[in-house]
């Protein structure tokens, strides 16, 4: 093991434990903030920090388009260049060139594709991708995959999922193992609970620190996510972390949490803080809705970040009408405090066996606000 | 008088003083963040207050039109909306309604205007303008004024003056003298001596807390500007404040101090910042430059700002070409620091009766880098 993880409490399939990394430790249940481009969207790093946040995510292939692999390990890796002390997990890029229908050619060997920004070409492969979250300096790496599209006939999720699995001994192979340092293997297989199993188990043949779950939160909807973690995580291994990648929505998470799963990512927070959607205790609010101008309440009364503790809703709509850049500072912290503070309640949840408690509390403050219209 | 001034030092015609107001102290010369929409654009309040700044302006007819000054006043006032609890100056309106050309039309009585953004139609004269900033809660009211526009000739300055010198007599009728509270007469009369000491004794006549210089840093250039300057500041009473606005370029304020000016506003820090633009101790900087793609060198080696203190020019650079939020937040926390420090310097140097030696250097530091091209 190149990365600890002790699980000092369970509740259920419900898990508390501390993975602790090269840069630091994590306590899962966790969310990791999405800084794509070596920034958490509209926050300084201190800020992030701030909220409870102990780990972020960059993107692979954001990074090695611009500024490059290259630049960041000659400017002391990507913790030093975004000033982030802390862990840092990194994607394959696999999701991300997946995703450029047109430009991209797939085969055995990885995927050729051009850049967005402006159409240079690169390749993708395991061994590749290695290189570049090694040059990162990612606490955590992620194998190299194919996020299987979904709809996907139980044809196209095996092949899908069988290339990803040669991969991911391709990606183990090319890793080279520090300590402090972890590689994560991606449970493929769509929809197909034999496929999901079949995953699981030649992931943990081949062995890795972590096991994500991939493939997920892609259109399925909620129920049918959470029926492929039921046949999914029993096949995962107690003792590693369970990553469900790119979830979700504050339901989703605490409702994977119950079934397993111990670290999270998803733009949910920083988009919709760009957007004008805060998640707030009294449910999801939009800041643009006139109904707000006049409103001196604290957007979350039960919140403590700066939106909430120095600001009312009516200048937070102020803000968002006259699309000043602090409309988006302040939602976007609002909303990863939001999602820190429900990470913190399931851990202590957890911690006094109430996670079934605490998810029915969630569930209530979603139905009692529902999403607001614009 | 309803505002306290007192001065601690002079060095030539430089000044080091204090302005005292119902929410706190301010000490000259000062630099005053533009606030126009009730945020300094990019910046939380707390983070303003870090950098040094002490006051900070709003603008009477944004605020006028979105969220409305009624509506501000209901909700406490402008620093409690904005959460500014120290000194706010606002403009009386006037500069930006005479800019509406098209939208507008002038008569003794003031301006009738529609708004850029639904096209309601408002009127501002002296006393509805002294109003407005009555109900924004102002520590310091500008009178209602006409920027006279550049160039103009004698017949149309002294036309724009005379109109402007009946404006602020009405301001001032119409001003409630509050503690801690004051109305600002400004001056115009374009670039013509006559008219501006005509214009000078009209306001000591009228009386008021403070005397600001208008309509410069219109095209003028720095030399006529200066020029004016030293035909005006000569008729203000020495006992009370004055403001030179919308100035400037650090040389700018340095030689306007020089000149016997106490305060200062700009978009300058503010709008450069947004735009990729540093101000530092080795010149302007544009940062979207492809030669800081790899410096590891901090932006400024003399400041203590977060973009300075944390990060590198190489990182601020990856910001401004990937389009993050987080560029310009950095860049503006760090023009407002390097206005700030200006500032500071100034006023250090007033004490220490080196005031002059200080103008040098800023002036070599300005010379040692020159503006970069993009």
């Amino acid at each position: 093991m190149t990365l600890r993880f002790t699980l000092s409490a369970t509740d259920g399939q419900a898990r508390l434990g501390r993975l602790e990394t090269a840069h630091g430790p994590i306590d899962t249940p966790a969310f990791m903030p999405v800084g794509t481009a070596a920034t958490v969207k509209a926050m300084l790093p201190q800020s992030v920090a701030a909220t409870g946040a102990q780990i972020v995510l960059g993107n692979t292939y954001h990074l090695m388009l611009r500024p490059g692999a290259e630049r960041i390990a000659a400017l002391g890796g990507l913790h030093r260049f975004m000033n982030w002390p802390g862990p840092i997990l990194t994607d394959s890029g696999g999701f991300q060139v997946m995703s450029l229908a047109g430009l991209r050619t797939m085969s055995e060997q990885g995927v050729v594709f051009r850049s967005h920004i402006d159409g240079s070409q690169h390749e993708l492969t395991p061994e590749r991708s290695m290189d570049i979250q090694r040059m990162l300096d990612a606490d955590i790496t992620m194998a190299f995959d194919e996020c299987t599209p979904f709809p996907a006939t139980h044809e196209e999720a095996e092949r899908s999922m069988r290339m990803s699995m040669r991969w991911a001994a391709r990606s183990k192979a090319a890793f080279q193992p520090r300590d402090g340092y972890g590689l994560f293997g991606i449970v493929q297989g769509g929809v197909y609970p034999d496929l999901r199993r079949g995953s699981a188990e030649i992931l943990t043949g081949i062995g890795f620190d972590g096991y994500a779950v991939g493939g997920l939160a892609v259109g399925e909807g909620q129920d049918t996510m959470f029926a492929v973690l039921d046949e999914t995580v029993p096949h995962l291994p107690a003792a590693n972390p369970r990553y469900l990648m790119g979830v979700g929505r504050p339901m989703d998470i605490v409702g994977a949490v119950l079934r397993g799963i111990d670290m999270f990512d998803c733009v949910m927070p920083t988009r919709s803080g760009r957007t004008a959607q805060a998640f707030t205790r009294s449910g999801t609010l939009n800041l643009r809705n006139a109904r707000h101008r006049d409103d001196p309440a604290p957007l979350d009364s039960g919140c403590g970040c700066p939106a909430c503790r120095d600001f009312s809703r009516a200048y937070l709509h102020h803000l968002i009408r006259s699309e000043e850049i602090l409309g988006p500072m302040l939602l976007t912290w609002h909303n990863i405090q939001y999602y820190q503070d429900l990470m913190l309640g399931l851990r202590t949840a957890i911690a006094a066996g109430r996670a079934e408690d605490f998810a029915r509390d969630v569930q209530a403050q979603e139905s009692r606000g529902g999403p607001e219209s614009p």
